[in-house]
């Protein structure tokens, strides 16, 4: 156990930003609702999934929609807190910590305003280990864990509890829910046991995301290569240099959608790298060549101060580099493919790790 | 108190068909079900709201979504047992009577399933004294009772229980659910205590529809006749005789929209009525005279047996009877009229009572 004050928030909202992969919703607006959470109730009690005991009850909680619409319509800390309370009520027991969803934007940091109010321990680990768009798209599903029941709740005070077949369903049913709701809604998720959070969950995330963000913080004003580090701290793989050209973004059922074109420079002169994101980015291809897929994380940096930018920030004439990173090794098993490998975005691939295909690149 | 068995189904299902006035659902589907649950279980314990303590709980239960989707997906008792099931278990609360929803179609015999097969009373009375498409068009909702907590199930076993600010915002949300868990599917809402019902319910329903039913049935076969039998048990008005010759319908968003046009025969002879219905018939017009609107009841039967026909089963070339039934004073008030007057479903014309219509046409 450790304790987790406002500075560390900066550190770990801006490792979010890296993890999220371009969506998760912006960490900005969640580092401001969970800093100001920390400021009313004091900080916040971070435990590794060890220290739970294993029929502690454990609630998740983060949003649901899209990125896009949570910019322009701000959620505030009362909606979370009233999500997982309806969560409570309806399994009629009480949690004993709370999860951030995602390891990814405002996901990471929205559990913390729970966290702080309540005076929940906070636990050290996430549903997915970066983010994602879809709510089956979480580990405990690949053990069997049901999502459901998932309690929704929106800005207005409306709420929801569900209670699906299978995680898809709950998907489907949460999805048109939160697009009523303005599209977007505070989701508690997948409660779980001390036993499965141990078993299922991706462990270490805030330690991780809170390392990742202090490296590049570290890294800026002249004291370092902010990109190089986001590299080095993450494992990844520097895949491209250049200047975004084009930006095509709809925001559709629940989700923001969309391409970004980036002109390269250096060694990718004349060429151009395209990646296509629903909410968090998925693919980076150029001309016939795949460079990186889901499940692999693609990031994109500012080439200069190492700042991560969402789907939601891309703009014409940004000048940045684009990293790889290796996706979990669940997510790249059989079974994790099957949930969020290309073919269920869409993509007509096979997944291929990206260590191989710059192997392959280079040989 | 009395008691309801399968041969006085036949007549309250037949009675249903005619306050439907073309929506609720197929009677038919209703009619077999509470017959199997009666079947299996005994009879049902008829009681008026008057004999209901003030603080007995209440739940109405029936179907929301496009009658047209539940004719080629019928529904099972069980649904209509766990939607009962999943609000009380939310509201940590035990019903100690069941009621119908509407006073028309399949959603005034759906309560008699749970009734049998719980042994539980069913109040003779309803939410809106004939059929209305959408979920806050509930008497109830005009003496500001909410509609939710309500619960929904699906044939698959998902289920849901929402909680709104406001009985539109239920809608809302209720129909998008609805929509996902496949156009329709089981609801039970408006949970009241026993001096909500006698107060804000239509009282008598069962009553009505039954007494309906038997006078329809025993007009037929050269007893009487079966149109003229209508209108006086109604106490409503021969509008237009004639032959179905145009249906246009679809289902989207959970509802059933479209038109019927029915050429005119004796009176009306070369002139064309057309009929718009939400799941329901809501106006009557030929040309640019308005022959009857919503919150009156319009209701079309074969011109020979008296049966009357829903949206989902006209078909050209049908020779019909066009029946007006004056609508209840409640929502005729200025408070029901903003709920389901003629403005709510897009027409812009003022309500007049088709009363008023006739004398004035005949004047």
């Amino acid at each position: 156990m450790r304790t987790i004050t406002r500075e560390q928030l900066e550190d770990i909202a801006l490792g979010a930003t890296v993890l999220g992969t371009g969506g998760g919703g912006d960490p900005y607006v969640g580092k401001l609702m969970a800093a100001a959470a920390i400021e009313a109730y004091g900080p916040v009690a971070l435990i590794s999934p060890e220290e739970l005991v294993d029929d502690a009850l454990v609630i998740p909680v983060g949003m649901m929609g899209a990125p896009t619409v949570m910019v322009e319509k701000l959620p505030e800390g009362r909606e979370a807190m009233a999500v997982v309370a309806a969560l409570e009520a309806y399994l009629g027991d009480t949690a004993l910590a709370v999860m951030a969803t995602e390891a990814g934007g405002i996901n990471s940091t929205i559990a913390f305003v729970v966290a702080a109010a309540r005076g929940l321990p906070l636990v050290d680990a996430d549903l997915v280990g970066r983010a994602f768009p879809e709510l089956q798209m979480c580990t405990p599903s690949l053990y069997g864990t049901a999502a459901t029941p998932l309690a929704l709740a929106d800005d207005k005070a409306n709420s929801s509890v569900v209670t699906a077949i299978s995680n898809l369903w709950a998907e489907k049913l949460a999805r048109s829910l939160t697009v009523q709701m303005g599209c977007w809604a505070m989701v508690a998720l997948y409660p779980m046991r001390g036993w499965q959070v141990k078993a299922q969950c991706i462990s270490g995330t805030i330690s991780t995301l809170e390392k990742i963000g202090k490296t590049i913080l570290g890294s800026r004003d002249g004291r370092g290569d902010p990109v190089e580090a986001v590299r080095i701290v993450t494992g990844g793989f520097l895949m491209w240099q250049g200047k975004i050209v084009d930006v095509s973004r709809r925001t559709m059922a629940g989700f923001v959608r969309g391409e970004v074109a980036i002109t390269g420079v250096d060694e990718w002169s004349g060429r151009t790298l395209t990646i296509g994101f629903q909410n968090e980015f998925l693919i980076a291809r150029s001309g016939d060549d795949v460079l990186v897929s889901t499940p692999d994380l693609i990031t994109i940096l500012d080439a200069e101060t190492g700042e991560p930018i969402t789907t939601e920030t891309l703009r014409y004439g940004f000048r940045v580099v684009v990293l790889a990173i290796p996706g979990d090794p669940r997510w790249r098993s059989e079974a994790g493919l099957q949930v969020v490998g290309p073919a269920y975005f869409g993509y007509d691939i096979p997944f291929i790790p990206v260590e191989e295909r710059l192997l392959a690149a280079h040989a």
